[in-house]
């Protein structure tokens, strides 16, 4: 009995465990309150002792009533002082190391798999191609059951791509378009239905804004979205607060995920505390309902086994470990996940690049002189304090906001490397791997600028119609 | 400055106070974490002490951390035994007192308003008919704001109803009539447009369902619904599952309530706990969000000002308390609401009628044999032990199910008084009160039965189509 009770809890993610902790605890004490017989209270808190002993032997911490395990990675750079620790929720990214985040611990620490050669190499093969830069480069660096969607795709069994994004501004600037840039290629090596999901509604319950004007927001990243260049007969882009109220399957999956997650999860997961709104706290289904294909009936047929991938900033990973959590509880396949690194202020990688943060910005509305100005003035630079130090001892690419962009942004990568080499030995200034850049980002900006002019509010409204798309479910 | 913050907090409610109590202590704790200046630190203490003794004027409590005080209804009657409190929330009613709950008790504790004769008289006035007899006979007891909408309506401004079901089984009972009745003659007397909102959400989140089954028994419920005898040219029934994937207005509005609705908030007022699931923390906001008219954009043709009347049982009243605090602030007008007292078991009215307990139920789909066995075998009877001791004490109309039963069923002022004087004084036995019952229920049923044939589910589809109403707005 003993032993199997064991057994049950070692499957028991920290969280399960918290609840059956809590539960048993009130357990106990409804015993004694109604003076039950002794032995049957005993019994009651024997099991209490035992799965605090299990709670405490998972986590690694002693059992606080209303205190859930959280669930945020932070993680430790091998040093004890609190300053040198990562912090990572879909909210704020924040580091003291120059260099970025540790992406490797970040991968202990979600239990996701390293993108390595291996897999790499299986993409090139099944895709017939050269992987994306951003496979080659390790911007894309981490996964969960990407081999599923290529066993599947080997069998010619087909799956959907999923991304998106909060519109909380009309202010896009380029880290935004990492995932698009990635979505759209793969979309094309692998030939299959894309949905894109707005957050209008996450956006209106976290910031001051009216529902309006975050739909409004919404339609306007539309259109940077779309200048990416996806085709509109394989590609559904929505909006929460439109879509919710036209289809017929997205409330249903929402209220499923709603019915398998408690407050202690979210808590746990996302640091919700009893004064968030209720909204806030009921959001997570919302991102977690487009994993499954019911959710878009005028796609998939109504058809609910249809396998998702999802690529994603790692800091989105949160809600799609819930929405792993729940899928096989609600008879729906988990969604897969290929996880980019974020992309970093022009101050440093100590934090992504925010909207919110004009200078920290590189805006999809900038001007050539504007990124040029930006660029010089802000770019933290790996180079040295004098021209004579830099000739000297070269400059360190690795915490360089200017070569990490490149890495981005270069498509060659015979350049890129003897740009590295030639920063690295001091033979390359910090000037003019600036104007590398410079000269790299221009055009494509000024290119994208060009083609969201084509982008009318007829297309965005053809986009945003669900309806069927170039594919038979 | 003490003097306009005592001024500001007196307009709080008890969990407004709670949340500024909460949050003051953490802006101490931060205050002396940082080592601020000692100044600053005594006049943040000083805020948090007024901020508590504000707490325990208003609720006659002690703040506690992580508690906020409990909305539920515990009513003493007066004396201080334990068992002697009304339990009353929309889930659970019970109360020791064989007469039922204290109604006037439950009107100073929900701080509504008793519907006195200068009400009743008034909306006589306002119709030019007799008041339906649950007027008459106070079981709409209580009301918010019902002489608002006499004043609306006597300046020929229109406004709606709005009523609901939670639809757990194919199986109703007499109960569950209630407010349908009522609201039936409301809609004809008053003649606006009817809207009937059926949670199969909610019971797909609180019960052992499938969202399919939730429907379906929606789709039934709703065939017992339209027997009432509703006009499906003034009428619009909908299940949540459904209408929700259907309307552009309904989400907005939801989304909108739980923005401004907290965790402690819904805590306090439902009694959640942080091990309930994210969906059942988010439903208020469902229930709440039909009280505004924007919610039907294809009935009120986009009108977001169109006042609403709430004919409810009194456990739904929490609901609709939130909803009127939220009103104001996303700039709609406060639900109005009626108030029904509970339909009592057949056992007693300890506790309301309950389609889990057959044995405590009469349902719609019972034959005249069963019924007739149910009042014999299990009404509770106010009559005495003997028929001699009945004759000469008589019997008490106070506790007598039957009698209740009569009050709701027995449209006749004057042979219900006639019973009334009857069975008090002996001369009528517990028997022959049964049989008067009997005679009521049977053809009522019977007749409910016969229209619940004719209801197709053409028909039913009729009236959950999403569709303009006979009313121009």
């Amino acid at each position: 009995m003993a032993d199997s009770l064991n057994c049950d809890l070692k499957s028991l993610s920290p969280l399960q465990l918290f609840e059956r902790v809590t539960e048993q605890g009130e357990k106990v004490r409804a015993l004694k309150a109604g003076k039950a017989p002794k032995d049957e209270i005993d019994a009651a808190v024997r099991m209490l002792l035992s799965l605090k002993l299990s709670y405490k032997t998972t986590t690694g911490q002693d059992y606080q009533a209303g205190l859930p395990p959280r669930d945020l990675v932070l993680i430790n750079n091998g040093t004890t002082k609190e300053e040198d620790q990562d912090f990572v929720d879909p909210w704020t990214v924040q580091t003291s190391n120059a260099k970025g985040v540790d992406y490797d611990k970040l991968i202990v620490r979600f239990g996701s798999s390293k993108i390595d050669t291996d897999l790499i190499n299986r993409i090139e093969r099944a895709i017939g191609q050269k992987p994306h830069r951003f496979l080659r480069r390790g911007i894309f660096f981490s996964h969960r059951d990407m081999d599923q969607i290529l066993d599947a795709y080997e069998n010619k069994k087909s799956f959907y791509l999923y991304t998106g994004r909060g519109p909380s501004s009309q202010a896009m600037h380029v880290g935004h378009l990492i995932p698009f840039i990635f979505t759209k290629w793969l979309q094309e090596v692998f030939d299959v239905p894309l949905v894109i999901q707005l957050t209008d509604d996450e956006k209106y319950l976290w910031k001051d804004l009216t529902t309006e004007k975050a739909y409004e927001y919404a339609r306007e990243n539309a259109k940077d979205i779309i200048a990416c260049g996806f085709d509109v007969n394989k590609t559904f882009i929505f909006s929460d607060l439109d879509y919710l109220g036209t289809s017929t399957g997205f409330y249903k999956n929402i209220v499923k995920v709603q019915k398998h997650v408690t407050f202690n999860q979210v808590k746990g997961i996302f640091g919700f505390t009893d004064s968030d709104c209720i909204g806030k706290i009921s959001f997570p289904a919302i991102q977690a309902a487009p994993s499954f294909s019911s959710s878009f009936p005028q796609i998939f047929n109504g058809k609910e086994n249809i396998q998702c991938l999802i690529p994603c900033a790692i800091d989105q990973d949160p809600y799609f470990r819930m929405t792993r959590d729940v899928a096989p509880r609600i008879g729906q396949p988990k969604p897969a996940l290929l996880h980019s690194v974020f992309f970093p202020a022009l101050q440093g990688a100590q934090t992504k690049m925010s909207a919110s943060d004009p200078n920290s910005s590189i805006f999809l509305t900038d001007t050539p002189k504007q990124i040029k100005t930006k660029i010089n003035k802000h770019a933290f630079s790996g180079g040295r304090d004098t021209i004579e130090e830099h000739r000297k001892y070269g400059g360190n690419c690795d915490v360089d906001v200017s070569f990490m962009y490149l890495t981005f942004f270069l498509e060659d990568d015979d350049r890129l490397e003897q740009l590295k080499q030639a920063y690295t030995s001091g033979e390359l200034l910090t000037g003019e791997l600036k104007k590398v850049l410079i000269e790299t980002l221009q055009p494509l900006i000024a290119a994208h600028q060009e083609r969201r002019k084509q982008v009318t509010d007829e297309i965005v409204k053809q986009f945003m119609t669900p309806r069927k798309l170039a594919f038979e479910f």
